[in-house]
């Protein structure tokens, strides 16, 4: 087995019934303790966060026989991330609605480079509510200012105003990374402000610091003989990273000094990092 | 009225509920009589060439109080259409269909450049059934055909194949585009087999062939006084074509003289269509 053959394991043991003679994943653990908290976005956070990063999902209503329908959708968000929706009744979801608000809507982040299916999603389900008065305006607000073109279409007879009342809320982040949350801890959680400017910081490090994300790998999170490291994902708490090591590879991640709370904020908490990590090499 | 304020409207009247004081859609018809077959993609055709062109979904099953649920998966396709799932115990979907098998699936096609919402998409409604036998060969091979790493992880003891038996099938191309089918025109419609290269040759005609593009839309789609003219689709049948003309923009559609039945055939028939309106242009 050459290195490059090795899987990249998931933090958790697989929960998978994995068949007998089947190799699960395996990956080298640090050979140091990490230093520094190590922090990751919550199921909320990373549910508020898919949400503000599109206005596009797949709506699930119930037919009249009972049947689940599927339905592709835009949506506005209000500032606690409740969906709005803006549905016509020539629609098929548009009818079922009104006979029955139950309705679940999954929203999809961009895979950009990686594998939709190690890629994050997630599902709020609960009931979709027709708003009135002050509510009314607040959602016609969200909804013209996520949909292009909304003017031309909102205020036809045939469409009616949505709110989805969240009650449950699944994420999952990828293989392995998934977690459920209720309806409070996602209306108090924030989106990432770093998750536009993620991408390109990501490939940025990349391809001009990788001696930076090295040091960091050695110096914090234990992998001691890391000899090549890349960066997979960067969020408002840390990076993550994946190792090559003579014993195989990993995935690891490291912590900044504090969350970022500003859009513009990575760099800056990226290069302390870099500075922390090259000092404790040195010291 | 500046003439790029004025909306490009759909071929047919809105169906909508349009407010007063607001105003419909509304274009200019060509002057002369359009000249050849205009054929478009059936919705069964359509429905086919969308599935045939990703393996990214979302499903819609009911949760076992009922509630709709929708996820996010990937999906394979059998010869005749049918999409393979491969779904885990440990996800909510995969314990909702051994309960209940009523699932519909949300396929999106690529939006490209175009607006997502004037996309195509289509919503196939069914039961999820568990094949065996030689039906659980072939659709293992559809999965594993369509799925990078479905073989990491498909033999896992809590992952069931399913094979979603369509029922019903909605397809909506756009704004004003839409339309149902049924199981057999579903199956016995083929995707398109152009639609992996229209882009590229949509982009081409424009960058380089306006010249031609402005000689299909006053030869054969009859605007006599086009000043410009940008194509915004190709398929097997033909190309649709915005029209701009003094009395403002309209979508229209040129057919080819033969459906294309192979994946590079789009060159030779759009020449044949260029050539033919330049001769009718010079007689």
């Amino acid at each position: 087995v050459t290195e490059t053959a090795e899987p990249v394991s998931a933090p958790p043991a697989t929960p998978h019934q994995v068949p007998a003679g089947m190799t699960a994943p395996a990956a080298p653990g640090p050979l140091a303790d990490a230093v520094g908290e190590v922090r990751r976005r919550t199921a909320a956070e990373e549910a508020r966060t898919i949400v503000a990063g599109t206005n596009l999902a797949t709506l699930a209503t119930l037919s009249d026989d009972g049947h689940p329908w599927g339905s592709f959708v835009a949506y506005g968000t209000l500032a606690d991330g409740s969906p709005v929706l803006c549905l016509s009744t020539l629609a098929e979801h548009g009818r079922n609605l009104p006979r029955d608000p139950r309705a679940s809507l999954v929203v999809a982040a961009n895979p950009g480079d990686n594998d939709p299916l190690d890629s994050g999603r997630v599902t709020l389900a609960g009931a979709a509510v027709v708003p009135t008065g002050l509510e009314l305006e607040d959602a016609r607000d969200a909804y013209r200012t996520a949909v292009q073109d909304a003017a031309a279409f909102m205020d036809y007879g045939d469409f009616t105003i949505y709110v989805l009342q969240v009650d449950r809320v699944r994420w999952v982040g990828g293989f392995g990374r998934m977690d459920s949350t209720d309806a409070s801890a996602y209306h108090a959680a924030e989106p990432d402000p770093v998750a536009g400017a993620a991408p390109y910081a990501v490939a940025h490090l990349n391809d001009d610091h990788e001696d930076a994300l090295l040091d960091m790998a050695r110096a914090l999170a234990g992998y001691t003989d890391a000899t090549a490291v890349r960066c997979t994902a960067a969020d408002r708490y840390g990076l993550d990273l994946v190792v090559h090591t003579p014993r195989g590879r990993a995935q690891t991640r490291v912590g900044f000094a504090a969350p970022i709370s500003a859009p513009n904020g990575l760099r800056s908490a990226t290069v302390e990092l870099a500075r922390r990590s090259r000092a404790l090499l040195d010291a």
